[in-house]
């Protein structure tokens, strides 16, 4: 975090109240200035402090999207774009006041090209609702980010999660996009061919930008197979180190394992409570392969003899849908189980990933500092990347606390950078993470504060956001 | 193509007599401006006509890079940087004059990280020289244009080749770039985390930008372990469309082929010619299949009993490296071998890529084209991915020649486009396929042109590439 990061910037009062009234005279009543609204706009799972949009719009097409931009770039008005709000880093908070963009009724599944392998979706969709959809195509949309989040969303914060590991992140997934930059035209970044050198990458450009170098209204997917066989397995470790000296075996020798998650003893705890589970309150590892029967049978025999080879207790494969749901449903309410544990706190998390050959330092190093802080922090890893969260609960009201989680954060990250990693593996910078940023990538940060005022001279984009301009 | 498209830049005379003094001052001997080495460093595998820089600098480490850059700048004279010369859209042109800044001696592996499966290298490392530098650690770097590129020269063009049905593209492979920018100063694009949400993706906006926006002066990618076994296949169809079909259920089955490679009947009788061969002169598909004895076996099986479904003749396996290494020789002299059928034309490949449902449509209606237009054009194709290259012979000094050629590509791209495929594959833009980017992009190109202007405002970095500006 930084607190310092979260800047209320300047507010162009009359050009608001100015938008204010042609939004609402062209959207009725799916132009809300209401403060349940605004409020529930600006809701974030953070512990940064909100800030509100002074109106939400519910957009129903790309063409209102453009009438939006438009009417806020010609009166020189703030947009922050909105999918559910589940990103981790004050994304949508309207740090300069401004226009929300819901795009919950922009839902639709545009086009599914089976025969291609891909898709092209508004930017509402949500990934579950994405892969009901695509349920009786054979196919499936592999990235999954734990929250059902939207796919703009997603691809804004170029988002990954459990299936990264073999599937790749939002980077690798989209084929295309449209997005409507900032003098209301609607652009397309890219044809939908497997692979092209068709000039600058814009695609890759847009995902990731947080929403602020234009609006995004259509992302294309690559889609997979669903695979003939999934195959679950979990074990337990004597330490978080061993647990991730299986896992980067695992990475190294090229077992194409489809998940590969770590949760320690204090996660496990959390996660027994909340989704009513007995497992041995002991550093775990969750895993997935995908294949056929006789590629799933070969990868969890490999994956066995590594883990024994660590000391794996307890390792247990399965390939029953129920049981693997009930593993996986454990996992992805591990963030909410991680805040059962403290409901009166708060809870941040961080993100930081590192090359594979220093996760168990990384980790080892992080769980001493966690002890000797004092801090109530359990930690679940998509290790086969090596990215790790550790979710601390903490009084957001207790200065000293505070004091004591930055203290804490500004090592975890300066421990990151030692060993070459990033700040932010999947969430993005928002507003928490800009010191850690700049920390990070130096001088190419002047690189992109280029980019972001030749597309968006105005700062109207989802300003406050990334980089101090 | 179109000639056109190759425009002859202002020249800006004072400036670059004065940045030949200063080079020659600091770089002696390693800066030439004599006639062969200015020819040289313009010769491009490609029937455009070449554009002579006004000199070459050898440089030998990014501070001199940097050097050349500040120099450069300060008189407004144009940069080209040069790898080996492989690419085919004319990329290397010094459109506007200027200097040529070659890689050559920028050829180390500065750094490889074995157990993170990823490695560090200078601009001017040849594709074939880390594969043999790489060869004692178990791993290898998969990306395979054929002609022996430098990874600096493959980045730039965002290169993939015969691998990238499985492997991916550079885009896919490069993890971080340090980069040379139009101040001087060097960047570094990420950090060496597998995964990252760090700001815009300053890593993917470099690669492919053709030297346009920065010179790059170190490459960190990402490895593969080399398969423990690793098999080849050959085939023959009755028509091109029978060997297509074949392609397309293989993609769509996800079976994980490491390379699909097409040879139409003329290709394959100028491969028997060029490369001392005996295949029959049908449609030929050449396969590799990477993983383990029993996944190349099931691989090997899989295909085969789709191959038997479209008819395909001749079906033979191979895991015999020598057998193997002369399949793909062949393959990869495809280009010379096609140049050979007449050796007194220029030649010039095409580039399209559709989506991979379309494939079978696109090569049969361009076989068609191909024979009505009366050209002499083998076809070889990189068809997991459905993208293909005519290689068309022709007499460049004809101008009726010539008309027909141009006329042939105006239909082949519409053609592509209409199928929302793009003009370029893999080989990028350069000066040849300006026209037909612009039918591909439209809007989109004016971004491109917002990141150029605001990245290099004086046009200095390889001008006349890609767009006009």
């Amino acid at each position: 975090m930084s607190r310092k990061d979260v800047i209320a910037g300047p507010r162009n009062e009359e050009g608001i109240a100015t938008v204010l009234g042609l939004l609402k005279q062209r959207f009725g009543e799916r132009f809300q200035t209401g403060l349940s609204f605004r409020e529930q706009h600006a809701h974030t799972t953070t512990y940064l402090p909100a800030q509100l949009p002074d109106g939400v719009v519910f957009v129903e097409s790309a063409d209102e999207v453009q009438a939006v931009v438009k009417a806020c770039a010609e009166h020189k008005v703030p947009m922050v774009p909105f999918g559910v709000g589940t990103s981790l880093e004050a994304q949508v908070n309207a740090a300069h006041g401004g226009i929300s963009i819901d795009f919950s009724r922009m839902d639709k599944v545009l086009e599914v090209n089976a025969e291609d392998l891909d898709c092209t979706v508004q930017p509402g969709v949500t990934r579950e609702a994405l892969n009901t959809y695509l349920r009786d195509t054979g196919l499936f949309f592999p990235i999954d980010p734990g929250a059902n989040a939207t796919i703009g969303g997603m691809a804004s914060t170029r988002a990954s999660g459990t299936n990264a590991v073999r599937y790749g992140t939002m980077k690798d997934n989209v084929l295309a996009l449209t997005v409507v930059t900032a003098n209301g035209e609607e652009i397309r970044t890219a044809r939908r061919a497997r692979k092209s050198s068709a000039g600058y990458d814009l695609t890759r450009l847009f995902v990731g930008a947080e929403g602020t170098l234009g609006v995004i209204t259509s992302v294309t997917l690559r889609l997979q197979g669903i695979p003939e066989k999934i195959g679950g397995g979990i074990c337990q470790f004597a330490d978080v180190k061993a647990a991730c000296d299986a896992v980067i075996m695992t990475i190294q020798l090229g077992i194409p394992v489809a998940r590969i998650e770590l949760l320690d003893a204090m996660q496990v705890r959390a996660c027994n409570a909340y989704s009513n589970l007995t497992l041995p309150e002991k550093p775990t590892l969750f895993l997935e392969f995908h294949g056929t029967e006789q590629t799933v049978a070969m990868q969890s025999e490999q994956f066995a003899e590594i883990a024994r080879e660590y000391g794996a207790e307890n390792l247990r494969f399965t390939s029953d849908p129920e049981e693997r749901a009930q593993m996986w449903k454990a996992r992805h309410n591990a963030y909410w189980a991680g805040r059962a544990l403290a409901p009166h706190l708060n809870g941040l998390s961080t993100d930081v990933c590192v090359p594979i050959s220093r996760l168990a330092d990384c980790l080892a190093q992080t769980q001493a500092d966690i002890a000797e802080t004092g801090l109530l922090a359990p930690i679940v890893g998509h290790v086969g990347d090596g990215n790790f969260h550790v979710l601390i609960l903490f009084d957001d009201k207790d200065g000293a606390d505070v004091d004591k989680v930055e203290a804490f954060l500004t090592r975890l990250n300066a421990r990151a950078l030692a060993m070459d990693g990033t700040c932010t593996g999947e969430h993005g910078v928002g507003q928490g993470k800009m010191s850690y940023l700049e920390a990070e990538l130096g001088g190419a940060l002047d690189v992109m504060r280029q980019v972001k005022r030749a597309l968006d001279p105005d700062n109207l984009f989802n300003p406050g956001k990334i980089f101090r301009l």
